[in-house]
């Protein structure tokens, strides 16, 4: 058996987040199916992370166990043959046995999406949440460098949050604009559950004046989710690196 | 009563093309709910055009006669707020009472795109075709000229093409890329059943060697389907302009 550190990306549109439920389409059935195809046996994938229902990834890390005289390659060209067109392999290579993707993982980095427009774009509907209310994204970088740190960040994990521990370090956070998309930036040593839309959510009361541009230090201090924003949908949402 | 000439946009991803098809998911029939949701009465969508399913519009025109009070812009934001996200309203204004949108046509431009990578790009899977052999643009964009002015396009329509009368003017076409993507403009006053996707394809033969590169004419004028290359696939597709 080789150990396989596996690097993929996917459009999530069409699947209910990572993670393998029974009678939905997910992205770890669909390459636990794949690898049936190639190799004719079942395989374990060990992904980074879960993902939510329409949540991306444009890197995306996952460990197999493999039985095989197949090189890297080969694995990589062969399980892109048979998987659907909006999950690629972007590259496998051979890794340590102790290799493990979501134990080992020392970080990622996130973008979130916002197509800041009056006007509707078929082609975005999927891959960004549209907001018309003009967004100042010089004032919303400033605000966001107060998640910058470590923190007890409970007041921006979700209500089904089981984590006994709510500390985190956030390495970095940024948001800037390209043209009508407004791109936010943050990288961590690990995200809560909905941590990155519920500060998004909340970047954006900054933007709209329902909280004030220093609020965000008073915030994490109170622990308490309602004075953070509302989470923002999944589908402007991407995981973006992981590190090791 | 009053003729409004609207202009939209869509994603053809989840439409069974553009006309109205008993219990299937069409763009027409989307476009006649919400008039309903928004006027409480039915309302009927002359389209410019069928598209086939899977087919894409960056600019897609159809009129309706509509009995109302509200001004061209709210039916176009009162239209927007009601169509799912992957239809969007980009124009609504008055027309004359004698505009109809497929009728009064006096041509339209369509873009093809080829991915042309080895690597899966899983955001191009809906929006374009991937290729991974090598294309030369500069021979195709040369090869495609042939296909300019009034010739009698019979053997690029679909078998199941009805039109006795198959003659139609190419105003014009070139091939140009952008990176990994190849571009394919034709516009023309008219266009055969899959004719922009058979000539898409012959193109793509000629790329491969499988049709020299002045081969075009020969098989113009032999009006035989046979002779032409094959129908690519319809998430390429995007009707780009439509002119009157």
């Amino acid at each position: 058996m080789k150990n396989f550190k596996i690097t993929c990306a996917f459009s999530g549109t069409n699947y209910h987040g990572f993670q393998r439920q029974e009678n939905l389409p997910t992205v770890q059935g669909e390459l636990e199916k794949a690898f049936y195809k190639l190799l004719g046996e079942k395989t374990q994938v060990n992904g980074c992370s879960r993902t939510d229902a329409g949540v991306h990834a444009n890197e995306f890390v996952f460990n197999a166990f493999i039985d095989t005289a197949i090189d890297p390659r080969g694995i990589k060209f062969g399980l892109n043959g048979v998987l659907p067109p909006d999950i690629a392999i972007l590259k496998a290579e051979e890794a340590p046995d102790d290799f493990h993707a979501r134990f080992l993982c020392k970080g990622k980095e996130y973008k979130y999406i916002i197509h800041n427009s009056e006007t509707k774009s078929p082609f975005l509907a999927d891959r960004a949440y549209r907001s018309w209310y003009p967004i100042d994204e010089k004032k919303l970088d400033r605000a966001c460098k107060d998640f910058i740190g470590e923190h007890d960040f409970k007041a921006f994990c979700a209500a089904a949050c089981d984590k006994d521990i709510t500390v985190r370090t956030v390495f970095d956070y940024k948001v800037e604009r390209q043209n009508d998309l407004v791109i936010f930036t943050v990288s961590g040593d690990g995200f809560l559950y909905n941590m990155v839309r519920i500060t998004v959510g909340t970047l954006l009361f900054i933007n709209d004046g329902k909280l004030k541009e220093d609020s965000i230090p008073g915030i994490i201090s109170s622990k308490d989710r309602r004075r953070a924003g509302k989470t923002v949908p999944p589908q402007g949402l991407y995981l973006n690196r992981v590190f090791y």
